[in-house]
């Protein structure tokens, strides 16, 4: 059997000394950044972050299975057994042109089921965590279940190029959303942005385009505390591949879907 | 003569007393938000701490006068002699859904020049600052001039509604440059996107109705660092008066004047 307290402890360790890699690493890489361009220098420490977890997860659980955004994990055919699903920097443009703004997410899933959900905002030292059927919590507080809101007392994550022209979405159909809604905000990190749908700093948060590493610890997180995490077609999202993402309160989730994406 | 060091540590001093009060109180406002509305709340705590900075300022400087978001200062018809400019809570949705990502705004004008301008990032405790010919700093780290950015690597803030139908501009102006830039971010704080730009966190930033105490001390911060302040027009910004706005980096607030906002 699976000795989830263990993983818990392990990653826990392993995110800290990675967090703290990545702070450390802040003066050379402003240093590296006059010598070359930002998009090499990025990759560099998103690969380095990778793999420090890859090597841990590999020499402490041999018959886990991995999936990373950085492609050092596994090509994976199902998520049959225990998988995990790493982003060592989900925010990466904020990474680079921000030093902050970004976290580590890792998403622990057995039998295709999240179970641990992690999301780490580095540089404010915010670790968000949720254990499947035993609560979600941010820096070990206990998050509460979220509250009800209006559309029109609400405030979404939505990044204003889906309501302009792009290949993904028609601006047509969010931008009476952006209209009623209190207020929008975007801060460029999936996992950042489902990190403050489960503490309820967010009502809702729509994306068109998101890989399973960017969304499996948010998913585990959100649902702890009672929100729905679909695709913008209602779907049930999955973890072995891309897909849209439409995460919120129950109430608003179903007035959303029925009143604005029409599904 | 006036005493600008002496102002600086009295500002500072009266800033770090408000940001502890405002975190102090964040249980008993979460206690009186099940009791009342949301919005009556704000108003308490930016009423509570407008009053705070107008009690110590007019108790120190009899002849300063004062702007204040909440209406406690006084009916200004010029900006001769010292003015300051306060915004006790900018951000002040972010202050009630979120209890982050919203701060205190302080510019200290004479003769309706920006001498001193504070932004106070209250939950992550950063203290933006600037005097007028001595640098920006942020906690008392000294931030750097603005490098220059092609406008499809560059990172603006601009929120969403601004390029869906609304009564200040059309959506079609700005869409284009949504598109073109590498990304767009939103914060819901005017001061705080300010600060950014002034880091150099962000390139530039638009929004199209904002008060004075919203930009007073931003202004300040970004000039200090070589950024452009105009409002949409390409004007030299009214301290006296809303207007629209307009930051960015200097040859990127150009080229976004020419090819996008046309003016």
């Amino acid at each position: 059997m699976t000795n989830w307290k263990e993983i818990d402890q392990n990653v826990r360790a392993w995110i800290k000394e990675a967090g703290s890699k990545i702070r450390d690493s802040f003066q050379t890489e402003l240093n590296i950044k006059t010598k070359s361009n930002r998009n090499d220098l990025v990759t560099n420490m998103d690969e380095a972050t990778e793999r420090l977890f890859i090597e841990k997860i590999r020499t402490t659980y041999k018959d886990h299975k991995i999936m990373g955004e950085e492609g050092f994990g596994d090509e994976l055919l199902d998520l049959d057994g225990v998988t995990w699903i790493l982003d060592p920097i989900d925010g990466t443009m904020n990474f680079v042109h921000q030093q902050r703004n970004f976290a580590i997410s890792i998403g622990v899933y057995e039998d295709s089921v999240g179970v641990l959900g992690y999301i780490y905002d580095v540089v404010h030292d915010e670790l968000y965590h949720a254990h499947r059927g035993h609560g979600a919590y941010m820096n070990d507080v206990k998050l509460p279940d979220l509250n009800e809101v209006e559309v029109e007392d609400s405030v979404i994550a939505l990044n204003a190029q889906w309501v302009t022209s792009n290949r993904r979405i028609d601006p047509k159909i969010l931008s009476p959303l952006v209209q009623k809604v209190r207020g929008t905000r975007s801060y460029g990190s999936a996992a950042i942005e489902m990190a403050y749908i489960a503490a309820g700093r967010l009502d809702a948060y729509l994306s068109m385009r998101l890989a399973p590493w960017d969304f499996a610890a948010g998913k585990i997180l959100i649902e702890e505390v009672g929100g729905i995490v679909t695709d913008l077609d209602g779907n049930e999202l999955d973890p072995l591949n891309k897909s849209s993402l439409f995460v919120a309160k129950p109430r608003l989730h179903q007035t959303i879907m029925t009143d604005y994406l029409k599904r």
